[in-house]
């Protein structure tokens, strides 16, 4: 999407080991004008699909998921992220491993708001190693629910994570593809 | 908000000890449709206004909060809750006494995204002691930037949040105001 890898150019920040930093408009700060636009663009890839409801996780996928989920006219759920060991009765709940803070963290869906025979489309905001949409498409089997297809705003290509899910069957759109980055000799996209 | 106390009535659960749970449409699934009415509603209110940015906090409030910034047309900026004792100097830090969980947390923002000068309007879901909207407001203070108003969806009136940031000379604009409630009786509202 010409907006957003755009706006990566202009305003992501590039650092060293791979990092990019795109919390003056993606997830911290947010631009809800492009957040919306997202929203139109995951809507006009996914429209041929019956989507019943989007499923994200909390915290930096809220905001364009529910942009995703207006354009569909269909509920979000918001996937939380476990904070305590109490795991009541009622929830799905699968480990997530997160790369960078190094830790796995439990992430939980009420049993109240995912269901069997549910076609849900899984919305995120970062693609890398794919560990917390993993995370999210076991919460949909957990339920019974199917998974219609995966878009994340940034994948990082060179990581495995979107490579892995396409080869696990599962259509996956990224709104902007990083090929390579580094401080000095910028950004590439897949195109 | 007449769509948001019927959507109360309707789908909201009562119980002992003046809990409401509204996680079927506000804060674990969400109806964005809904929230798409009520960022609308808080710009009609407040559109007399210069507003730069708008502010919650994570994870609840982002959603409501994204319309809202959608409909002025501005950035929004999520406080986020700190998980670890580590403060970088580039954040502005505040505590927030948790009345559910029953302990005190820090929230931060980035010193790069709110800044002097800056009118805010700060958007969260619950008002009950008030305590996370004093959070926020005082992230304003130390950034100097000033706030323009204050909006939740849903206010325990019988609390005293609401009376005491009034008392304090903000507007505070919520778009349901809940007098009483009671799994038998049902909720009376303020109007």
């Amino acid at each position: 999407m010409k907006e957003l890898e755009e706006r990566i150019v202009r305003d992501g920040k590039v650092f060293q080991g791979e990092v990019l930093k795109v919390d003056s408009f993606l997830n911290h700060q947010i631009d809800p004008m492009l957040l919306e636009q997202m929203g139109k663009e995951w809507h006009r890839l996914f429209k041929g699909e019956r989507v019943d409801k989007v499923l994200t996780i909390e915290a930096s996928g809220i905001a364009m998921a529910a942009f995703v989920a207006k354009e569909f006219g269909v509920p979000l759920l918001f996937a939380k992220k476990n904070k305590t060991s109490n795991i009541s009765d009622n929830v799905y709940v699968t480990d997530v491993e997160s790369f960078t803070h190094g830790r796995t963290y439990k992430v939980q869906v009420s049993k109240e708001y995912l269901h069997a025979g549910e076609r849900v489309l899984i919305i995120d905001d970062f693609l890398a190693t794919g560990n917390a949409l993993i995370g999210l498409i076991n919460l949909c089997k957990q339920a019974g629910a199917e998974v219609v297809g995966l878009g994340c705003s940034v994948e990082k290509d060179f990581q495995n994570g979107g490579r892995m899910l396409r080869d696990m069957g599962y259509r996956v759109e990224c709104l902007a593809r990083i090929k390579s980055m580094d401080p000095v000799a910028g950004i590439e996209f897949v195109h």
